[in-house]
């Protein structure tokens, strides 16, 4: 099988040569950055994560920061969340949506200052889209791309590693807010964050040449507890119903559809992007949802189930947009983005290269009560 | 050392199944597709290339189509290049600019009808740009990414091979022109254009399903000449002074400091984007020039030569952008995005993974003279 050239044009995170001395396996570009995705032990990063903790190069999760007068106003358009209430120092999840209601994007909006949002993004050009609307509607703000790469140190035992080198004060940081802090000189960010539903701590590195120096000390630091080498777990993140951006939608796949019907916000100001598509999506009701599949059979699936069919009795009712093997469940599992017609608990067939495996639809996150 | 995985996310082009039968050995994402970018033997793919015919899966060169009664108008607005003279089945290069005049891509234009535009892009979301100010701006036209995928045959012989599939009218497609086509019931538009100096045409196929069917056609019809199999060439690019938007430039590049300024029309209408900027650009001098860089030493340095120091007695003026081996000149040359203070035929020095090498500053292209 072919690869993809780690060529020029792709970007190596501050993180690169940490990971390289840690043995990464494998990348995917990400925010055109090289993002790990593997070292080579893929259940015993899932078990780390689960039971212990692990550290994670996420610096491909760049911040798009809008800074100036304008800057809060552009960060509402942006996002059919209402934003009005955010404190600085907390940072809240929103969808970012085009104008038709369909989903760009699905940041962490961090308010770092009256006149200064982070945008910490998920794999497309919000920096460009942000340009855009800012420069068409005459805003006073900068739109930039700042020195900043986060490192995520996630699972149960992430907190006492946290503290173990910045202080028991990160123990008080609530969910999604952060705090600035300092380590051997390293500027950075301290935010109670991260891509799983394990609990832990995104670290953001403020200074790209320190890269190596931050991953060190927090993995000499997290070595009491046999810190783990991850990276953003498909399978824990499947089983715990987070979403990827671009992997779990189309083009055309509006909040409603996705779970994120929680985070749009009908009220806000008339100017926001899409904000008339959603009203009207959600007074006519979204055509399709998204439910978990589980599938027949107790064997991991070898490669990546991506976009295939899934039917009841023969029609197509959606896609299952990807799969992956759950530890947990022990079972091959996927998210469907389907017809509002298809429930949970249904039989249906997923076309799996050639081959038609029997599934059931769950609910979201997945139990193993659901095998 | 690792490799990108080839994840989900990634699309498939629909030559892939081809290329992987051919042998590929690696790609790069492209517009979030698999771009095929080697198959083992590149002297010989260069050879092919200036010497006889060689065909390349370029689909990752997607095309963003523009529909409606202001599609032309958008067209207009997005490109500092007065397209008002366009006629139906003529394609134009165009640098797309943002408002501060910096360019994010250099697609074809091709004005498919008068209602109709495709922009053939180079590796940004384009789509999402144009989505944007078309929305904001309230114009009636639809954005959207159609089912084209280009295939190009490129190389002296390549008019021969593409007139005997399609027949001899082909060979009057002035450059950059394109006609409508059909092949065992293929849907296409040939154009005479193609990512490098020595001739050729693109197939824009316009059935996905049919990908293996048309690299079949042409790859027998190219068996007389015994057709390579190849990818969008970096030997040949540089020597021939292609542009690669995103290698050879940063997010501040504007067209006048990488050779485009003959693309800029300074008298379009003041409503097209960044021509305020490129106004005053061009009245005060740009800062910087694309120049080409002839290395001391005649073996190929291995490894992607990108974003080097370049200085001149200590000072740096600029960096080396992209750097490749030429078979031309049998010596690695790179193009230099540097002040304009630095000259032809000033030396140099490059600082190349921690070593310092002599090089010449040259004209682009590069000619053996310049070695």
């Amino acid at each position: 099988m072919a690869d993809i050239a780690i060529h020029s044009r792709l970007r190596r995170s501050p993180y690169y040569e940490a990971t390289v001395a840690e043995g990464v396996t494998s990348f995917i570009p990400y925010n055109d950055m090289l993002l790990p995705l593997g070292y080579g032990n893929p259940e015993a990063e899932y078990r780390n994560l689960v039971d212990n903790v692990s550290m994670w190069d996420v610096a491909g999760e760049r911040q798009i920061q809008l800074l100036g007068p304008d800057a809060a106003d552009l960060a509402q358009v942006l996002s059919a969340r209402d934003l009005s209430k955010a404190k600085v120092g907390q940072g809240k999840y929103v969808p970012v949506c085009d104008h038709g209601g369909s989903v760009i994007n699905d940041p962490i909006a961090l308010k770092i200052a009256d006149d200064c949002f982070w945008l910490s993004i998920a794999d497309s050009d919000v920096g460009m889209w942000a340009r855009c609307v800012a420069a068409e509607r005459g805003m006073n703000v900068e739109v930039s791309e700042p020195d900043v790469s986060p490192l995520a140190v996630q699972g149960p035992n992430a907190e006492d590693v946290v503290a173990s080198i910045f202080g028991d004060w990160i123990r008080k940081l609530r969910f999604f807010w952060f705090s600035d802090a300092e380590i051997a000189g390293i500027p950075l960010k301290i935010a109670r964050s991260g891509w799983s539903k394990q609990g832990g701590f995104e670290l953001y590195l403020m200074d790209g040449s320190r890269g190596s120096d931050l991953w060190n000390i927090v993995r000499e630091a997290g070595e009491p507890w046999d810190i783990g080498i991850g990276y953003p777990n498909p399978s824990e993140r499947m089983e715990s119903g987070l979403l990827s951006w671009g992997g779990d939608c189309d083009r055309q796949t509006n909040p409603f559809e996705v779970r994120l019907g929680d985070y749009v916000d009908l009220d806000v100001p008339d100017d926001v992007i899409g904000i008339a598509a959603l009203r009207r999506i959600a007074a006519e009701g979204p055509k399709r949802h998204q439910l978990g599949i589980v599938l027949e059979g107790d064997q991991p699936r070898p490669g990546h189930m991506k976009w295939h069919d899934v039917a009841i009795n023969g029609d197509k009712v959606g896609d299952m947009t990807c799969g992956t093997w759950s530890y947990k469940l022990e079972r091959n599992i996927g998210f469907g983005l389907l017809s509002v017609d298809a429930q949970i608990g249904q039989e249906v067939d997923v076309q799996l290269d050639g081959e038609t495996v029997g599934a059931k639809l769950t609910d979201i996150p997945f139990t193993v009560e659901d095998r």
